[in-house]
Order: C-alpha cells, then structure tokens, then sequence
C-alpha cells in the first residue's frame, strides 16, 4: 500500500505545517499590530531524539523547557531588563509534531525539509525570528540552511558544546547529532564557525576543524581565550549572527540532564558573559540536548536550558 | 485584535483537527487494507495538565509513555499473547497539540470540545477505537462524552483511582480533575460506573456517589470485594464497557509518577487481576495521571503506565 | 559550674514543661468548650534519634510528618469518614524540644522523664490522648509508662514492626531503639504485647518474648495469621490499647525513608485492615523511625507515617 | 471563644520566650564563667517558611543544618583555624518554636516580634551575638530590626542572594520573603546595603533598589567588581556589619537544596572570599532559605548551609 | 602474536583458578575441621554482564550485595534461626575475575568453561555447595551444567523471574541471558523445570516451553497456582534442587535495582513463602541480575538481593 | 587452627600475586612487542575502604571506574589527543582481590605488603608505570612505597583533596586514610610534598605539615596561588613525580560520589589546568576516594574519577 502510505505522509506533514504556519502567522500578527518590535524570537520546539549515538531522551525537552520558562519559580525579567511577557520580545510557534510524523515512516530527508520548511514559514512572519527548542544536535543543520537560505546569504556561527559535532559520518548516519557541523559548513551556510567548550575531540573532529577553517576554542585554553571571547564581534558583511548552545557546554556539574558527561566544561555565568558582550545581529538560535530522564528529580537542569532560551531571547529580540 | 485572535484559534484548532483526522484516517485505511480486524486500538494522546488541583505534571506524559512502550527493554507482546507490534492491535493517532492550542487563549469548553472531536474523528475510522493517554483525569469526561455520543448511547464504566473525582466543583472549576465523573454521570453517559480502589474520599464524594448512584468499592473492603471484582460482567444492554484507569489507583510504593501519595492502594497484578477477567465489549479506555516530575531517576512509572496502555490495548483490540 | 549547668538544665526543661502544658491546656478547653468529645487525639512530636543503633535522621521526622498531614495534595478526611479539621477529633500540642534540653548535657533518664511528663500534661486535659510522632523507637517506653501510670494499670499492645525491640541490652545502652518493649515489659505497663510483622529477629530476640510472654507473630506465618490478626480484640479488663507502629513493618518497597531495610514486610493496606477491624478503647500511639534522610525526592514516605497518624487518630476520637 | 485563644496565644508565646531566655542565660553565664570572649557567636534556629512565594520547604531546615554542623564526616576546625567546639567560638540557643506559635493562630506582627524579642533575649547575654538559621528570607526583617534596636543605630548590611527581596509588597504579603529588606530600609535600620549575587530582579527591584540607595552588584558584573567585593570595609561609622545569606546566591549546581533555580550563581569559594576579606565588626547574621526537600538523597546542601554558619561563626567570634 | 596472548591467556585463568581452589580448599577445611556440617553454603561471585539485551550494570552486583550482606543495619540470623557467621552455614570462596580474563580477549566458550571450572572447584570440597551471586543470567546455564555433571546426573531446577528466558538465540549470541534455560534443557541438565513470576513471554518462549515439557506458572494465574507453589517437593530420583532467582521475578516496586521493569511481579513475601515450604534437597543456586546502577540512593535492592542471598543459604545448609 | 588459617593465607595470597604478575608480564610483553613506548599506563584496582573514617563505600569504586573509562558515551581520547585504545598509552593489569584476603582474616601489614608487591610486579614489566584506582585514601602508602624502593629513592609527589591525610593516628588506626601521607613523610619516600585543595585542616594537620615540610597551598589563598601551581616544575633530582588525587579535593557540586562533603573546593578545569601544565617525569599516580554509593542516579562522579584516569595516563605515558 505505498500509494495509501505516501498519500497518508503527504496529508499527514501538510497538516503539521499548516499548524505552525496558521501559528506563526497569528503570532506575527499580533506582534505587528502592537508595533515597535524590530525582532521578536519566536519560540519552535522540535523533539527529534533519534540521531543521538547514546542516549534518546532529548526528544522529550520541548515541554520541560518550556515549563520551566514560565514556572512560578522565577519572575519572568531577563537578566537585562527585558520583560518575556511581551509578546513582541518572545513568541511561541509550538512544537513540530516529529513523532507523528516520523511514526509514519517519513525518512529523515523528508523530516529535516519540515524542519527546515517550518523555520521558514516562522521567518516569513516578520519581525518573527527563530528559537529553536531541541532535541538532539541534529536538527541545529536544518535550521541554519533555512535560516540561510531565507536571508540569502551565509551567517557566523557562536557553537557552544563540549563535542565539536563535525564528524563526516557517525555510525554510518548523515543526519548524526555528531556531524550537524559538517553538514553546515558543506552547505555554506556559515562563514566563520566558532566553537567554544570543546573538551572531547579526537583526531577526526581536529581534521575536519582546518578542512572547513573553523575556530576551535578548547577547554584546555579558556582561560586564556577568555578575555577574547567576552569581547566578540561577529556577523558583519554576513547575514548575521547564529549561536547554537548545547547544554552539555556546561560542566555536568551545573547540568545534570544531557546524555553525555563531559567533566571539565563551562560554568552557566562563563556562557552569560560570551553572550552578554557578544556584538552582532542575532539572527536565529538553538538550545540542544537537554535530557529530562538525565535530570535530577526536580528538573533542575530544565531550568538551565530554559534560561538560556530566556537570555538568548532578550539578545535576538530589539 | 479579537477577531484577528478569534480568527487565528479557529484556524489553529482546524489544523490541529486535520493533524488528528489525517493520522486516524491513514490508520484506519492501513488497518482496513490489512483486514481481519473488528477492533483496533488507536492511542490518542491528550497532554492536558492544567486542571489539576496540585501538580501540573501529567501534561509531559504522553511522549514518556509512548517512549516507554516501545523501549527496548521490553518485548512487544501482552501477558495474553497479543502482538502489539501489528497495526490491527495498536495503531497510533498521535497527540492532540494541547499547549498550542491553549496557548492561543483557547478557553476551556472549547478545547474540551477539540477533544472530544478528535475522539469522534478517530472512532469514525471502523475499526479504531480510541485509548487516550493523559493528561490529568479532566479529559475522561471529553472522551466519554464522544464515545457515548458516537455510539449513540451510555456505556458501563469502570473506574480504578484513589479519588472519587466526582465533586460538583473542586476550586470553582468545572472541568476540575476532580469533578470529571460528576460531569460524566449529570451528562447521561453512563448507565453504571463502578469506582475501585477509591481511598481518599469526604462526605461530598459520597453523597455524589449516592446521588449519581456510583458503585464506590473502598480500599478499606477490597479484599472482601476481590472475588466479585475479579469477575465482572459490564455492557450488556449499553454501548459496551469504557475503562478509566487513573495510575494513582496504585499504591505509591508500586508507582511514585503521580502528584498524589494516597498510601494503602491497589497493586498492578490486581488491577491486571480485574482487567483480564472482565467480561464485556471495551469500547474506549484512558490512562491519566502520570506524572513524569515525579517519576524515579529513570522513568519507572512510565513503564507502569505503558503496561497499562498495552494491556488494554490486548483487551480492546480483536 | 556543675550547679550553673544545674540550674540551667531545671529552667530549660521547666521552659519546655511550661511550653508543653499551656498548649494543652489551651487545645483541651478548645476542645471541652466545643464539646461533644469523649477521645480528642493529640500530636505530641518527640524528635529524638541518638538511641538509634544505625542511623540518626529519625530526629528530623515530626515537622515533615505534620507537614505531610495537611499537605494541600490530599483532602482532611480520614478513609471511615472521619474530619481531621475538627480539633475535637485531631489537636496539635507541638514538639517537646529534645536537641535544646539533650544539649544542655541533660542524660537520658532526665530526659525520657521530660517525655512521661509531657504525655501526661497531655493526658490531664480531658478529653486529650496522645499521639506520639518520634523519632527512634526508644521513645515507646517513656510514652507506654506515662500512659499506664496515668491510667493507673496496665495496657494491651499491638506493636508493629520488622524488628521485636526486646534486646535486653543493645550496644550496652539501656534506651536502646531495640530494647524499649523489654523496658516496657520489666515495668508491668502491659498485660498482652502482640508483635505483628517480625521477620528480623535472633535467638536472644525470641529468649526475651518467651520470658515476657509476649506474642510474636513472624511474617513467615503472616498469610496464616491474617484471619486471626484482623479480627483482634483487645484491652478488656486493663486499661485499654495502645498501638506502637514502626514504619519498617512495611516492606521498603512501600516506605523507603527509614534506616533499616527488611525486605519481606507488610504491606500498607495489611496494616489500616488490622486497624479497621480492631476493637477495643485506643488510649494512646506512636508513629517512630520514619528517617527523612533515607526518603526518596519528594518525601513519600513522610505520607506514610502521615497517614498512619491520620488513620490511628480516627481510630482513638470519639 | 477569643478571650480563651487569646490568653492562651499568650501564654504560648511567654513560654516560648522564656525557653530561649533561659537557654541564652545558661550559654551566656557558661561563656561568661569561661571568660576571654569579647564576641560568641549564638545559634538560633527560626523555622518559618509560610511567607515562601512557591515552596515552604525552608521552615523544615534548622534541624537539618544543625546535624550537618557536627555529623561525623567533617572536623570541628573552621578554614581559619577556630574551635567550634569552644562554646565561647559557638554556643546554641536552640529554635524559636515557630509552627506551635503560628498553629495557634497568632497573626504574621505577633510572631514576627517574637522572633526580634528571641533575638534581643540572646543579645542581652553579653558576649552572644545572634547567627540565626531560617526558615525562608522573612526572618531577616524582624531580625536586623532586633539588632539595630538593641545596639541603638543602623547596621551596614552585606546581602548575599539570587534576589534583592526589595518589592514593596509581593502577592499582598507585607512580611514576603521577597520584601524582607523593603522592611528593613524603610525602617532605617541600615545605613549601607550592599546586594551580591543578583540574577534574577525586574524593574521594580531596580527601582526600590534606587529609591532606598542600595548598591546592587549583579552577576552580569560580577567578574569587574569581584576585586572591590574582595576587599570590603564595612560598619564604620554605624554600629557594625550584618550579614545575610540566602542559599541561592550560590549557582544551583553548588545548592540544589532550594526552592529557586536561579543558573548562573556564584560558587561557594567566591562568597568565602568575600567573607575572608571583609573587615567589620560584624554584630548579626543569618542563613535562610535552605530547602531539605529539594536537597540530594544525602543533605548536601545542607552541608552547604552549614559551612556558611560556620565559617560566619569563625568571623563573628573574637 | 597469537601465541603470546595465548600463553598469557593461559597462565591468567590458571592464576584465576588457583586463587578460586585455594580459597575453596581452605574454606572446606575449616569447615571440615569444625565438624558436624552435612552442608555449607559456599558464596561464589560472577561479576559478568556482557550477555545482556538491555544494560550491562549487573557484572557490577557481587561487592554490592556482600557488602549489603554484613552491612550494620540488620542483624545475622536468618527467618528461621540459621546463624549466618557460622562458617559452617555460610562461607565465601570470593568472585572470579572475569573482567580480568575478558580483558584478555578470551571468548565466551573458555569463559564459561572457568565459571564451571570454579563451580567444581567448590564442589569438590565437601560439604560446600555453590551459591552464585550474578551477574546477568547467561551464568545460570555453566553453573547449572558443573552441578549435573559434578553429581552425576540431573536435578529439578526452580527459576524464578519476570521472563523465560529460553529463546533458542537472543541477538544472535549463544550464551544471551535471555537463552540459559534453553542451554540447560538441551544438555538434559534439568529433569522438571518450574519458571514462577513469568509476565513477559512470546509465542517462541511458550513453543520452547512446550518443546522442552517446561512447566511455566505465569503471573497471570498466580492467584490460583499460589496454593501449589506454596507447597512444592522436587529433586526426588534425581540428584536434588536447584534454584535460580533473577531479582525481577519481583515487582519493580519491591526491586528498582534491575535492568528490566516487568510490573505485576512478585512480592518479597511471595518468594520466600515458596522457598520456605519447598521440601527437596538444594544442592545449588543463584541470584542474578541485580543492576547496582538502577539502584536507589542508598542500595536498597542490595538488600534485598542479600536477602535471597541469606535465605537460600538457610535453606541449602544443613 | 591456625597453621591451617596461615598456610590457607599464604596460598591465597601467592595465588593474587601470581594473577596480577602474569597480567602485568602479558601486558608487559604485548607493549614491547608493538614498541615504541618510553612509558605505559598500568591500571590497578585496589578496592579497599575499611580505612575509612566515615562511609566504607570507595572499596566499591574500581569496576564503575573502569566501566566510566570505556562507557559508550564518550570517545577514547584524551584532551591532548593521546588514543586510549593503543596498549602503549593504556593498559590495564586488573584487581588486587583484597576483598578475598581480608576475608581471610590477614592483618593490614600483610595486606599493604600485598599492595606494594602487586606495585612492584607491575613495575617489573618494563616500561609499565602504575596508575592505581583506589579504594580509599590509606592506599597511597603502600604504593608510593613501592614505586620509590623501586626507583631507588624519594618522588616528588603533588597532592589534590581536601584534607592533608597527614594525622599520626587517626582513631587509632595506623593505616587510617587519615594518616596516609604522614606514613609517606616518616618513610622518606617523598622530597617535597605538595597538598592543594586543602580546606578542612585542624592544628594538628598544620603542625604535621610543619614537621614534615609539606607546602599546604589551601583553598582560602587559591586564588593568589593560581599563578604558581598552573607552572608547577617537580621530580629534577629525585626519581620522578607522583601524583595522588582524591577525588572530594573537587567542590561536591562537581562530585557527589564521595564520602566527605567539604563546600568551596576545585572545580574539573582548575585541576586540569594543573595537571597539564605541570612539567616533570609522572612515574606514578592514583585516584582514590570515588564512593559510588553516594553518586547520582546515573554514576555522574565515576566519570569524573575515569576522567582523572584517562588525564593522567596521558601525561604518564609517552
């Protein structure tokens, strides 16, 4: 029955995309018919968890993140002064139903063009600019082609990771969360590539560094590549800046839910000070690889993620 | 801008239906190609957490659960034999998008009612039948709704919980986790609904009990009630039998996932016990209540709760 | 300065007594001008944990049990119906401040006289009976000896536990958790002592039962004993019943937050049927070893000692 | 039967007090007898947690704190080499019994001037100088009001928190814990108020924080004012230094034992620092907000909140 | 060089092996020198996890559960009286170091062939008898065939678990823990085999049950086989009983500590009634699969593999 | 019997040395066969924690250590590139069964003779350098003994934790972990020793540092002292340095799994920074004091140890 099955697919993706479409364009509205807003971020959960090499709960993190954005816990000021309540600093697009759509037997081609497809349909919506919500490091590839290929040109990229993500092929899979980066710079979506927090790198990861010219800031130097990374100027004569965070940047120590512990790595406020002093056109974003069954009992690693989605808010949004 | 929000829910709640009848109608027609089914279980996930008096985690259940039937720590067939990996046993529609939905403003009747139509949606795809995955227990009387109307008449339910869940209003909310059965019961859906396991209950419970004429049999005479509950006989002369399984019906010990500790419950082989030797035509079932934030470290409720879905899913589906 | 430490320690505990008697003072003429009551019980916390032979968190039980009492996530009715918002039925006299008066170097005799005197300042304000929340099991003794003094003969026991706490010596200190009910016996406070639960004892263990006559029922024969067991009658001809439940009489699959772990326990429901279906005149209870270090995250076990004090409570108001 | 209520409210609340007085006396006269002590650092534990905005878990922490002071897995020494077993280091006055108080009905004013009379009660015994444990942040107010009343001026007040506590009014509340220092100002008891580790603070936090000239270090700044922090001079001029700590000045991957995740705190070395190097004579102190119920299954943080008490001790004895 | 690796190979199992027979020897001298022992229980620990489906945390168990044997918090006698510090009722002969010999590439064949190698060494020092702690499964299968062979002929084997354990291959591997029980039944080791506690078994478990005359008492009808169970007699005409327990033949609420949560298991209580009322002579055993890594905070499936550790050996002596 | 104890002794013993010898001789032997290594890491297991002053739990470290080093969850190169994979880097010679020989009831001096023997042997085995996994702290003695009568004379040695394990006595015990490094001072197996991370010291642990000459760089002026230990020279004119690394020298936000909880520690980068930095011939090294029941959920700090491991085999092996 591939007819029934394709027909099923075809119908089933249209339906996901008119979701985010029909959502986006009301968030765009709304946001346009307050006025002011130069850039609002808007918020696109996509819960794709399988291509982790380890574990796969990463695809549970867009509600968590999310709950955890608005809990009682904490008032909903960034640390700037930027009030989240306004739609028109940050806007939330929803998640892509990945599962539904992967549970139908899509193949990752298909599901990477959604993904990429939906971000477009957010960016179509101006002042709408994309934040997503992962899953695992893999979708960081869909989203900066369409990012790029909407704005017309190549972005700089700030990627924070223990793991540089660069590999040709991991286990035999293209679309591996271990080779987004390789996938980004084949494409030419991105000019300069930083990466900062690396501390697990083997000889392949350092190759396709110089193979594709990217800055690779290890751990084992920050401290003397501090002073320049907390003074960064990127994007100009390009599209703009995009910064990809991946949780386990942090050492475990301040973040428990990720799938790999990587001791070592970056405290939260060493991440704050880079973004803060960062100049540059923020463009579009990702927060990644958080992993709730990793979490402590109380999601406190939620919290972590989603204060990164709060402040990268209040950078993108002007 | 109430027409442009008013606007933007009617076409946000349209795709998020074409999302559901799109997956319903693919199932049904692969099902229907397959032949040989009178009775497919369809999982529907209701990720609806707001009506909870205490804990608004059951809202994050259905991706942990979904994970956990699937994972590979267990093989896919139920204690009887029945191969869940075959479509005609378990199909699966996938989740409503609740928080979209409520994000836009959607108020509460009106998404009560997007539930209930995506239950028809999936019951009008012969031979689906619909086994929803909460959420809290507000959604029981939604799904209820719809399988009575559908069906054209009331059926039996049998209720396994610690609570009654049948107050007229529990904090002024309607559609209160507490008070779905009263709205069950005062909208003529059911003819009879037998509660077990129940051991949190006040003068209100039992007088609406009494008014609703509820069969409420208490932890505190369970084990004189065992032997006529382990053969029950529901849905002669109605629809058929609906089954609502809140997992709190166990004892904490045997289930930490959920918001409420009411020590002194049911065990899981007891509730199988009951499951397996009811006699009748199950129409529709929910599992509701997990609560994934406060699950052990790694996620043993949602194996609980999985096993429930699979063994429904072996008793409804022939 | 022997004398000032003296001194110090007669005004402290004084302070303490003082403390003690004006709250139940204060909750027995509450009581009294209601009326209506013949039994009012009274929570009297004793935090007190340095007789424990393995771990000392028992000390911090009292305030996480009360919290647990009327924590918002479980309603105030007891399972036979009983309202625990009425004083008349559930008073709280507050905690005697054992670290205070234990750190001014007061020893153990002086300071298990603080606690008979506290129980019966208690049991002076008709219509108040003591519920005793502890802290290690050591505390049985000073409680069952003010209780029988006060009443003036002997009690019968129904004690609950993995362990028989009848050593004669344990680790050499006479107020040893394992020795109180050999303490107890010596003292002639009661005439028949049941033990219910035991599947932790050795021979000395069952030497010193043989001697005070006491009746052990082993879990080995509990599947025997339940008919007997949950049919008991008890306290005819002395002064009434008292009930002494150890949380580990439950298997620590149902209570993880205490110090000893006996696999092969009672479960929850085991216990409340013993309850239920006791009769005689309940003229006082405990509630010990509940160790809230050893408790999972969100303090489950704090429930179960909660609701044994609710439930004994129902059992000893009238 | 308020006339009853009332005088037993009172005779409560007299018994309680005359409980701390009778302790501060003996630990007074002990120290005296000792000699040599110009300054003695007096424990007292405030265990109140109702005026929390999310959890009251804070109210269970005194007991926790004491027991991690002296469990067995730490030295007695402090990191500059004082004794804490030398009762003129640190002496214990005990805990202001806070939940029989409240239980009683006495209203919010009443039991927040027992809890500045306990204080003056401590430092009516020469050499003691309050180190009060909370309890939520509430305490602060009543205490420093007690302080500077006893010592006849303002204090200059270093306050170590994710948050400056600083709104008018919170929820209604005027005793909030997130308005303690809102009271404080207004009353004139500090002259100098210096806030360190603020991440988490609106508009309205900024502005109080204008209007009554309180100098806020945010952590956005931290890493240019850590050399000034590290080399305070405060309490000239006035009648000395108070110090308050809220747990959650520390990054949570140092505390998870609170109620706010606030990520991007400062690490524990970073406040001892400050400590080490602040000259002032410092006449008060506190440390509040310590949650056992979000602690790790082994009280870490309460070995956290410990350390805090102790190394203040070190810094307030002489 | 092969024949390097070889010749180490070689001289590491003979060096594993003579470290297994000296401390067998010694133990059964001691054993033989005290006198008046028929049976001694020999503990012998298999630190192998490499055959498992799912995680590989149970080659980890054996140092757990010794230490969990004599840990402080419960005392040395046995339900039944048995003094566990006898050495003539329990001595330990120690762990084979199999990750040692692993490490050395040695493969499964020569493996299992030291496992029951070691087995025999134990055996042959009369009166011990082996009692294996695992280590996942796949180790029941040499075990089981050293004990036949060693007695000459076939024993009645009772396995308890949540599976069958009995797939022809599993993955491929020959010696899958999920393939033991097929391995024991073809090399005619096992005259009957009873599998209680079974709730997770395919079509191809039930057609190996059938093939090799298996008989298997599933969950699903414990109620009713409990009456026989509760009284089995085996090992008549052949050469006695053996018992093999993987700890998830209980219910995950009792035993977190497993690789696969099975729920509507056992309880604690279930077994040892079974292993209690057994009539038949126990010439061998095993308790396998306890997962350290899927454990509680504070070890408590420890226990409770110590548990069955400790009554078996009660059991076996004699 | 205790001829019959010794000679069981004796053959034990020599059966656990003949393991560890032929281990290290193949080791040995495939290392020199491939060539090219000056130097190679020999890991060995050492699971001994009855020195311990609190929690015995290290004894249980070495095999979650192992399994952490090889876990699939990160790849097998080091920060500066080194392959783990290659025997020439890393080589593992096993377990010394000190469980086995303790139980056999051989005294602490034999037992460290063992320790240093096993040492020795693997030292034999040209160019096998000893990296052991403890175990608690008390291991270091026997070892640093072994590796300088080997080498013919004293070590530098540099030494992370938080204590200065440097008491004559500690309880009375002279292998107390406590006392590690006083053993090393008295045995002029060490030129200088350096201790950093120190923060919990009394007067007795400064005036042995005193006597001995130890430089005690403590947390409280690490900060100043940065500088200076990120340049460390050792080893000229003695035979090499050793490095021992207690894992609790880490602040507990960074590594739960440890017996001593000591706030305002190190932090993984501070260390690594040392460690890489530090130029001088490493000829031997440890890392002790993992306690894996203390860890989190998902054995966090095992990694942190294997981290430690894998580092300092890289600076080791050349």
């Amino acid at each position: 029955p591939t007819s029934l099955v394709e027909t099923g697919q075809n119908r089933v993706i249209d339906a996901s995309l008119t979701l985010i479409r029909e959502r986006a364009k009301l968030k765009g509205e709304l946001v346009r018919l307050i006025g002011g807003a130069k850039a609002t971020t808007a918020l696109l959960g996509v819960p794709l968890g399988h291509n982790s090499s380890f574990l796969e709960g990463p695809a549970l993190a867009p509600p968590h993140v999310r709950e955890a954005i608005w809990c009682g816990s904490t008032n909903s000021t960034t640390e700037e002064g930027k009030e989240l309540k306004d739609p028109r600093v940050l806007s939330d697009v929803g998640d892509i139903p990945v599962q539904e759509i992967r549970e139908m037997g899509v193949d990752d081609d298909r599901l990477m063009k959604v993904v990429s497809e939906s971000v477009k349909l957010v960016m179509e919506e101006e002042p709408l600019r994309p934040l997503v919500i992962g899953g695992d490091h893999s979708i960081s590839y869909p989203v900066v082609r369409a990012v790029s290929e909407k704005l017309g040109g190549p972005v700089d990229i700030l990627h924070l990771d223990a793991h540089p993500d660069i590999y040709d092929r991991f286990e035999g899979n293209y679309y591996s969360h271990a080779s987004s980066f390789a996938r980004i710079m084949e494409g030419g979506y991105a000019r300069r590539l930083l990466q900062v927090g690396i501390r697990s790198i083997n000889k392949e990861g350092r190759e396709q560094g110089k193979r594709f010219g990217v800055e690779q800031y290890e751990m084992r130097t920050f401290s003397k590549d501090r002073q320049m990374l907390e003074n960064l100027k990127l994007g100009e004569g390009v599209k703009g800046v995009y910064i990809s965070i991946d949780v386990d940047c942090l050492d475990p120590g301040f973040a428990h839910g990720v799938s790999h512990f990587e001791p070592g790595g970056l405290s939260f406020r060493d991440v704050l000070n880079i973004l803060h002093n960062l100049q540059g056109d923020l463009v579009g974003a990702d927060v990644v690889e958080y992993n709730p069954q990793r979490d402590t009992a109380d999601d406190m690693t939620a919290m972590v993620a989603a204060k990164f989605v709060r402040e990268l808010a209040a950078k993108m949004s002007k």
